[in-house]
């Protein structure tokens, strides 16, 4: 494709996305009608796909300057990319397959734009600020963040007083991570994997490494699939519901034996590692979900194999001698590296909850550290979707009003 | 039945609760060794039956006096009762539906046991001494709430300021309110308007009011028995994620018109009133979940029908002269007054909470007002219920533990 | 109860059942101005409960004498039976828990009636006039047969030439099987279940014996409540369909080591017999939902068994020294004898199909042999079933029409 | 991408089809050693793409000559046809989105070769023979039909006499339909849907046009994704399963207004057509898995179009004044001609029906007419499977087996 085709690819993308994603075009309009962002830049360090390219646009709908580059080597859009980059007060330094060293340098770039403001998927931005440009600081108002690996690593930080800036956790708004994490990744990922197998996931053993947000999810749609799902966790309660889900329950060493589709989802390192592999079924396929690509051990597995080789697009084959075993799109995020990532429907709510934050922050002051979502702008972000949706809900009557706010009422 | 066979009957039923109760099991061993209740006297009014029974042979095995009496007037069976009244240490003052005066008799006579402690499902004790028994919360150590209704009086008394003795909210153990509100409403429920009606569930509108954790297990165990189900909410986000879990979701009196068969979990009155019943579908069977015998307004359809006749155990037809609507349990929680209650391997869990926060209670001194459970006691009963099932977890090694409390490692 | 008193509580319960049987309702309409039946004798051996009578009542109205007698002695319901006795045009010979002996004199008289057509529920009345009342033969216009193992014995008769009367095969109505097989054994089996042990079906292994439509039934609600469902089977097409419906498959012998709740639904004996029983899990519950007793063979478990006790209303606990198993139920169809049998609205239709056939009967002369229900009968129970429920469908136009049965429409 | 290049990318899709093909495995591996089809030549209108051609291989393996050309214009992969085509023995005519002149002369390639067995998915091949080129008849052995449209067309050919030569119904074997149809179907058309939309399936209104089979299927796997789902159908009796499957049943004109996705399964045409598009909801999606492109009726919808554009790839935008309609892939089967078809572990089953059912016309004389597929080919495809997936299953007994064919054991 030539770059007029790949920018026309772009447009025509973010179009699509930004038609379904209702909630962020209200809050384009008010944008647009209030510039509440004037003066402000913000650099962003996202996903580079078309949602994404809506967020942007909204941002910039607002009055802010924005700069831009990917969160994920693997999940860049080029076409996105590229369209993006034409639009007006807009700057975006990502592209598809980077080295890590451009990468790092793409992240300094948008920190030179001199954001006051920032958005994280991962908490890259941020940790760059303090590891290297400390002196940005300063003038940084404040952040916001989108996964949960980010807020894990925020949180770290905060506790051993290294966070210096103020961040808004938008995973944590419950318009997010019940939706985006849960009904996303879980549609997602499996759509990851459908497309890029071609494989019936009816009658197989699902293994899904962990059962938070994410893999309630995940394991939700593979019993939706037909699989016979298998959970492996570290925390007692949640085994707990993942059995009473209708879950088998087991550790990885055992699941391994039986699993034919592994999907982690933990946020940990090392969930598929050598002693995995040592008693893996033969023609496993592994997926990961998960922020990172440390969740299934790659070295550990390049150094098992005798050969490696690709068997179809985004899938390699890691021959161990007496087992094949192949994984998905390099164990990044299957969704976004070998799919379009959340459907636009989820995306909506969790970049309304972004752009919300983002005016927030641009119209307040806060202290540094890690702050919650305020809950009167999470419950505008269902209102704008329920009705976007057509839905009306009850009322409460002064009587139920009053009912629920005594205490005398009894047997 | 005569006063002897009813005893055999209600300790047939106490040993089969017993026999599927291994976390309760597990602490009444430890209690049996360590007699941590010794001169303590435990005051309870939950809903009398074989269940609650193990609770309080488990309490008593610790070294406690108990006196327990109901918490709901159709909720008691009487055999279990009977049981319960000849054993050591326990004075058992229920009996199925006592009027009310017999009801507040019956709470007043366990207070006359002059408890240190107290067990409640409803708050109804608690409300009691803090009304008309003021005295005694000077030698009151502390008391245990079972049920969200229960937590939300005693969080607007404690608002008001009006909570002057420590209560821990057991309801809101994760242990309790996953399962026991969602596993255990969800089925008993069903259970409970299937032995009543003997209607076949497939096919037809079921109408859930509330999305709460007992809606959400309402309504996922109405969709695992094929209906097509409808949510009736007042908060947005919950209305989002019944959408997204496959329900349809409407004002209530929009699902009135479609619904045959209506389930209210909310803790609120007047879910279905007037309003409703006025263009409510012919021969729509209402049951309720929630605690109180408010969520169907009875005085209201009392007022609009003609007549009023029993069709069926536990099912009242109120004629409304174009329509007929009947009514399970009088309103009343019909998984308990139609039913057995919760599955003993969910009350297990709860009453296991029940039991160690109890022993809490004895062991620590609480400034007034509502405490969470220890989350070490939660996640305590979590591993004990895993380890009967014979389920058992990864552990963390100790690169991931390392690798969850560092903020370094990035893409 | 007095007798008085068993009568209007049977007649409560028919009354419930009338109302909830639309489609019966529309046939008795038809029967009540058309009298078909008028001067025909018709033998039942049934279930004797409240749908049962409900389809007595509408031969009657055809204009027929009736005769009936259980087909089951635990399914019996003595309120019904005499109530339906009190009717005119209606003898009932049933009653609940009767010996082996009283239960074929039963048989035999309502054969001494002189009936013209009968109505199976496992072909006890056309055995019965085959080996000891072959003159009956002679003046039998046909018979019903209501069950999937009814039909194998009668198929087996025909095939041997053994066969001397017309019957269809009602049980083969597709409005029959599909509904009643499927949802009503499914729903009710869980219901007889859930009623009778109290326990949480959510987090068990569940064991289907048979993944025929009853065992689809019966796992899919199993799913449907949270369990983990394990099939057996020996058909392989009917085991890969059982695995890619999302659950496990493999032999009885493993399936024992591993089920918490067994339920039989084969029309086979020794599902669960010595072999299993020497390895099966403690603590494991028994049903079956088979029309005979013979799936779980208990005497087997007698033989093996210390000591065998009732734990609970109508569960046995066998004690087999190390291990302890409860059997529902005396292994009798779980729905019929721990509950009210199938849902009133699947009923509805398979009942339907039997007033249907039994005026076919009347008004056609059929060969010796089994029969299928006329397929315009077996849509027109569909299309009153529709219609009582308020749905519409879609009408082939005429270039559908035409579409469908032409062959030369291509890519 | 050059010649070379797609031929390895040919070669590489055709491996990974292979290796998830066990039963075609097992096929090729006795094939290989009796060579069986030595001397015949298999003529194949299939939708080319890797599981396709595992088939041909396995044909060849067999000792056939074999030519193939496609069966739909948009189901071709030319990666694979090329790969395909360079093998010995075998001859490829299928390239994508051929004209249908191009279509219908690539029909006449593979006739042109003189087979003496045929496959097709559509009957394309047997009524170019029967209309154009009636003296092959005469040399024709016999041929094999896939899909249920194909069967449509053959049963009526062979209702007004004019089927000329035996054809086995392979979409019929119950390892054929019960999993492609409805499994294969299901998922293969929601993956198309996903990945073609990146939007999100819970929480929407999905509405499946058709009960059959692969209506079954979709509806199973939407609500599997979180949709509400809503089936339209003509038969009664599909209509009441639909129903108590947990969906909504509605005439399409109603579905119309409030569904968000429509996919159509049903053979006929002009299920979504100008009535519909009235009053169709607006940003409506439409998709069709039916065999040919006319369920959809475009026609009407350029007709009522004021323009029309793709907005994404495989989506025309029609807009309609007040309301835009996006459909997919053209109307065309939504899971080959925007996915890569079923999944390869379904078409293992069916193939391996297809291969053994050109072994068996081999072998045999058939009279013309519509055969069923031998039962013993079926089972065995299905045990085959099933060793594949490592699962056993349960033997009768002698004891068993005689009760099961024996008629006098009674209650």
């Amino acid at each position: 494709m030539s770059n007029k085709e790949m920018i026309e690819s772009g447009n025509q993308k973010i179009e699509w996305a930004r038609n379904h994603m209702p909630v962020l075009a209200a809050v384009r309009k008010q944008f647009e009608k209030e510039k509440p962002l004037e003066g402000h830049r913000v650099a962003m360090a996202l996903h580079v796909e078309a949602k994404t390219a809506v967020l942007v646009e909204t941002l910039a709908a607002g009055g802010a300057e924005v700069a831009i580059t990917g969160c994920n080597p693997l999940s860049t859009q080029d076409d996105v990319s590229l369209a993006l980059d034409t639009r007006e007060c807009i700057d975006c330094h990502a592209s598809y397959d980077c080295s890590t060293e451009d990468y790092y340098e793409a992240i300094d770039k948008v920190l030179d734009f001199e954001p006051d403001i920032t958005i994280d998927d991962g908490a890259d931005l941020i940790f760059k600020m303090h590891t290297e440009r400390p002196e940005m600081l300063a003038t940084i108002l404040g952040g916001c963040e989108e996964t949960t690996t980010g807020i894990h690593r925020l949180k770290a930080m905060e506790r051993e007083g290294a966070l210096k800036m103020p961040v808004i956790a938008v995973n944590d708004a419950m318009t997010k991570f019940l939706f985006d994490n849960r009904y996303g990744t879980g549609q997602s990922s499996w759509d990851g994997i459908m497309r890029t197998t071609n494989l019936l996931i009816a009658g197989k053993n699902a293994v899904i490494g962990g059962y938070g947000w994410c893999g309630k999810g995940a394991a939700l749609r593979a019993r939706g699939l037909g699989a016979n799902v298998i959970v492996t966790e570290i925390d007692p309660i949640r085994a707990l519901e993942a059995r009473m889900d209708g879950n088998e329950v087991m550790p990885m060493k055992e699941a391994a034996k039986i699993g034919d589709i592994f999907l982690t989802t933990t946020g940990n390192r090392d969930i598929l590692s050598r002693e995995h592999f040592e008693v893996i079924k033969d023609g496993a396929i592994l997926a990961n979900s998960g922020h990172f690509n440390v969740e299934i051990n790659l070295e550990d597995l390049e150094d098992m194999a005798r050969s490696v080789r690709t068997v179809r697009k985004n899938i390699k084959e890691y021959d161990l001698g007496d087992r094949k075993v192949n994984v998905l799109a390099e164990g990044r995020l299957v969704n976004l590296a070998a799919g379009d990532g959340h459907p636009a429907e989820v995306m909506d709510m969790s970049f309304a909850n972004q752009a919300l934050c983002v005016r927030y922050i641009a119209e307040n002051t806060l202290v540094d550290g890690v702050h919650a979502v305020p809950h009167e702008l999470d419950v505008s972000v269902a209102e704008m979707k329920l009705e976007s949706m057509g839905i009306s809900l009850d009322k409460l009557s002064s009587e139920q009003d009053e009912y629920m706010s005594s205490w005398s009422c009894g047997t």
